[in-house]
């Protein structure tokens, strides 16, 4: 059976209080409109077409980063979930299979709730959505007889018998894409906000004869994002998952509760966590590693038996080979750091390669940037490159190499050579005694003047 | 009508174990004097009494730091919270008006409480605050006759029935100063410690056939401190509101509960701020700004479009004009950033200026202090500082000008030209080899030695 | 009466998911086993026997780094606790007093419990250790008859009556060691698992008419660790009791749980400690001092009205006497700061020592290590280092004494003198603006070229 996805991205979320469409705030590094394509991929959709509204250019910017293959259509106005879903209706018309509804700001949903919805096409005409809530409140209440689905009922609507059921309902549904068309386009407006509801389609599809049924998840897979106080609610969430996880597959964390993880990071086992990590996207540390506190990496890769932090910053491109150590107020972005190198304090180290072995004294720099363009440091195995040591991009320092303290390297240093630019030290006897005598002196007069 | 506040603050806080006066103590980087005196200024008092006595030149100094127009009154013995009140009596011997009795050590009241008891004197000649709490314990209950209070039961004294009551004496009172000053020369010590009551105000004062009255306010507000736990459970219960107010306006925090904020950070619509983000005092920060992890600012104003961090420390006078970038293992004080300019890594930048669009490379540091002084750095526009240059202060860059890496600037650079102090960089072949193996050696037989 | 303890640390942690023994993963970061063996010590034990098995060599080498004159002996195959605990029996053949079994993964026990056990076999044979369960789930229940212990019942064969019992059985014993190794060789593995229990010591002491009691500990104490998520449970319970402790004592931390403590950390009253500090092992802190956000201290002291951070990282060896400044970005290992010395920015002080009142500049750099050896910088009293002086170690700094910015000091510097390594700097007029027009033209060309 073929699928197409329908996400619904057109609010504009307006409790956010925000410039950015509601769908496009992130939880875990990733947009929750990431997220719930992620979900809707484990369908292998024929296709995804997003619908959106406020914030409509940088929803298909965001579309366009994920998945090139997914479709944007526009809902000019926001007139309700069946108006809003009614917009795929050109972009779907000589499509033939199952339509697959879900929305934008629910980033929770899993793959596998998707898969149940579709197996349950199987039964039935009309597949809905429901949970089980602990506190159902002001949600509508699915009224099941056996397995088909009778009616949703609104909570005002509702009776005090109807309001005690707690199996409510998500909004999501499944449906054959024609069928779904179809009613959609018997679905009025004459309620109190004068909005085509997608609800409705349950009715109208039992007026006429078709089975309606509903499947279960998790409550918390449909947790909906109305404020920033509650997208902080879903990373907490995200989080508290997440790190669980690494608990249980053998990743030690001090304070898990301190290491923020994103969407896609993986930990190898008997990886040693300290406190106080935050991990962008993109980042994969083997197993065995250890990341001191106060670290943060992103687009980067640390192998078996690294040391990083703390303190350590790596950017995207960082790649950290087996036994190196990236010590404190060090920024590797965009290098290789050959196994067993050592870059261990105050140094930037970006668009390079360090070999095996090599020792990166404190405070050295790639002068990777002339303003315009980006250039490559090369260092070999090896190398001992003394403190502070400035190395003018594009540069290459050879195997067992030297560079004395405080050299700016601005040509190539052959294999085994050394390298220096060094003035030699004077020493002026009595000048500093002098010297501080005299700012004294004046710091007086200037404090005396301004008095 | 004229208003006095009269703000106790001599006690030791014994269970605070501390040298500093309990009132001293800080939460969101102010001391609770600060908060209470921040509370009474609605009042627009005519007078600001603070009664001190542990640490009282401490207190002066402070009080002198936030209104010096306050004045201290010594209460050179703690025989209670009425002879804390009298030591006032000289102070506003020519005042006419009301009296307003408020804590140093009650961090959490509102102005408008404040107002709602100078509203109550209106109907009633003395005015106490009380508050519903959810569990009243060993406070003092109030007892009402509709408005009337009739009067304050302590607990011990207390029978069942008022012991179920659980509207509590918060402490704080308003009243004519003149009345205040007359009843409370008749309080007496009468009773287990020894002590001067200001609660018997209440019976004096009905004694005489004046009317009394409470009013009521969220228990919150009157919550004290007393030890250390107290002081980090108030500064909790601050954060708290702090940043649940920064969402609500539009704020995204990805971790609200890692966000630190002081008394009078100020944070605009559409900013992100990443976990591990410290405010000290007098921060603005404006919309559309990125804080990343691990930054620490104080002091400073960060402009629309901004990104600072990941590790980056705003001192105070720091000014990030729009779309400036202040990245890792920076520093900046007391230095205004055009816009666009970037400072990225490893700098320190102080008592600077630098001009739109200048790109600061790694390693800059200011040199602005000779041992006794400080001094400027100017920085023109679309200037070029190459990696680890120094800029020996009082010295100016002029636009378009570029320093080499590793220059040492001691004299003007004027608009487009190139400054540098560079020796020419020396390769010895084979020498880096040769040095390795006497190093080698000298280890060797040091280890060898050592044994 | 002598005593022997009997440690047992052969278990694998199954749930650990880990190639570290159970027994070596870490709270407040000490071993559960270093816990273990510091409880107790306080027994002043004659022996001190650890039964390891799985990675029998890691804890090996962990015990002998804790101490020299305990023992390890080998459980080859885990056939239960019985048995583990009949491996001590060859160690302490000629040992004639009490043995005491206690487990290397309860981290939590107090040497007080252990003092209480013995103390108990001054009344009873054998003694058994329980602690009432807030929610004794599957624990096995200590069945008494006053101060008698009647039997212990596994919860799978106890009645409902046995069942509500909630005195429950920690596993740990206290017996004289030769009737000990007489009942252990009466153990039968005739059960489900075929595995030795100790328990049925128990049932085998009374049927040789021997009394047997249990003595009563806190529930927490016998805590066990039995995931990486129990493991982080437990630190967390170590660190808010720890954070409790220096509240109480008189030290002020603004956010008590971003603050990580060792399990030997050390701060005097009055310290004010910043969100976001973490202490490694061996640290003590004295009073008044300030220890800023985002720091980081291992095996260092800091004096008396020293200000570290933020930023700060202190590693082992670093010294800091009174009134000194460490600033952001600052690195300081195995050197002495004297008092009112600063190292405000952006440094490296390693191998070291700062004589009193010297200034620090930005960007310092001590070049200590050659490669292969590590040298000590030395620096005077008053003496003022100029921004990005290297210190090529050994080398020494007199009093009073002076370097330019930017000086690489390979010689000693005598008292008062100045030391400067400059190139003077040159100006080329106009050559920024032709340099500029030269890149921006040649990017121009490669970016064309690239399309």
């Amino acid at each position: 059976m073929s699928t197409a996805l329908i996400i619904l991205a057109a609010g504009k979320g307006t409790r956010m209080n925000s410039d950015l469409p509601k769908v496009l705030h992130p939880i875990a590094q990733a947009s929750m409109l990431e997220h719930a394509m992620a979900a809707g991929r484990a369908l292998n959709p024929e296709h995804t077409i997003i619908v959106a509204g406020h914030g409509a250019d940088a929803v298909r910017a965001e579309v366009e980063k994920i998945d090139e293959t997914a479709q944007v259509v526009m809902q000019e106005e926001q007139l309700g979930t069946a108006h809003a879903v009614d917009q795929a209706r050109e972009a779907l018309s000589s499509f033939k299979g199952d339509a697959v509804i879900l929305y934008g700001d629910t980033p929770f949903l899993q793959a596998e709730t998707l898969e149940h919805m579709v197996d349950a096409r199987a039964k039935a005409d009309l597949v809905v959505l429901g949970f089980e809530a602990a506190d159902p409140g002001r949600y509508g209440r699915l009224i099941m007889d056996g397995d088909s689905l009778e009616k949703i009922v609104e909570y005002k609507d509702a009776s005090e018998d109807q309001r005690a059921i707690r199996f409510c309902n998500s909004g999501l549904m499944a449906c054959d894409a024609a069928v779904m068309f179809d009613l959609l386009s018997k679905v009025e407006n004459k309620n109190a906000s004068g909005e085509y509801y997608l609800t409705d389609l349950v009715e109208l599809a039992r007026a006429q004869g078709l089975s309606v049924t509903a499947v279960s998840c998790d409550e918390t897979e449909t947790l909906g994002v109305n404020s920033r106080a509650d997208l902080a609610a879903a990373e907490a969430v995200f989080q508290a998952r997440a790190r669980a996880d690494l608990l249980e597959m053998g990743v030690t964390m001090m304070a898990p509760e301190t290491v923020f993880l994103a969407f896609d990071t993986v930990i190898g086992r008997d990886t040693v966590i300290e406190p106080n990590v935050v991990f962008g996207p993109d980042v994969t540390v083997e197993s065995g590693a250890l990341i001191r506190a106060f670290s943060h990496l992103e687009g980067c890769h640390v192998s078996r038996g690294a040391k990083v932090g703390p303190y350590a910053r790596l950017r995207p491109g960082a790649e950290l080979a087996e036994n190196t150590h990236i010590g404190n107020f060090v920024e590797i972005k965009n290098a290789e750091i050959a196994a067993g190198a050592k870059v261990n304090h105050l140094s930037y180290i970006g668009d390079a390669s360090v070999g095996e072995a090599t020792n990166i004294g404190a405070g050295t720099i790639t002068c990777n940037y002339d303003g315009f363009m980006k250039h490559r440091t090369e260092i070999g195995p090896r190398a001992f490159i003394g403190s502070n040591t400035l190395l003018v991009a594009p540069v290459t320092v050879g195997r067992d190499a030297m560079t004395a303290s405080g050299t700016v390297v601005t040509k190539n240093v052959e294999a085994e050579a050394l390298a220096l630019s060094r003035v030699p030290q004077t020493n002026k006897p009595g000048r500093a005694a002098k010297l501080m005598d005299m700012l004294r002196a004046k710091k007086a007069r200037l404090t005396k003047g301004a008095k």
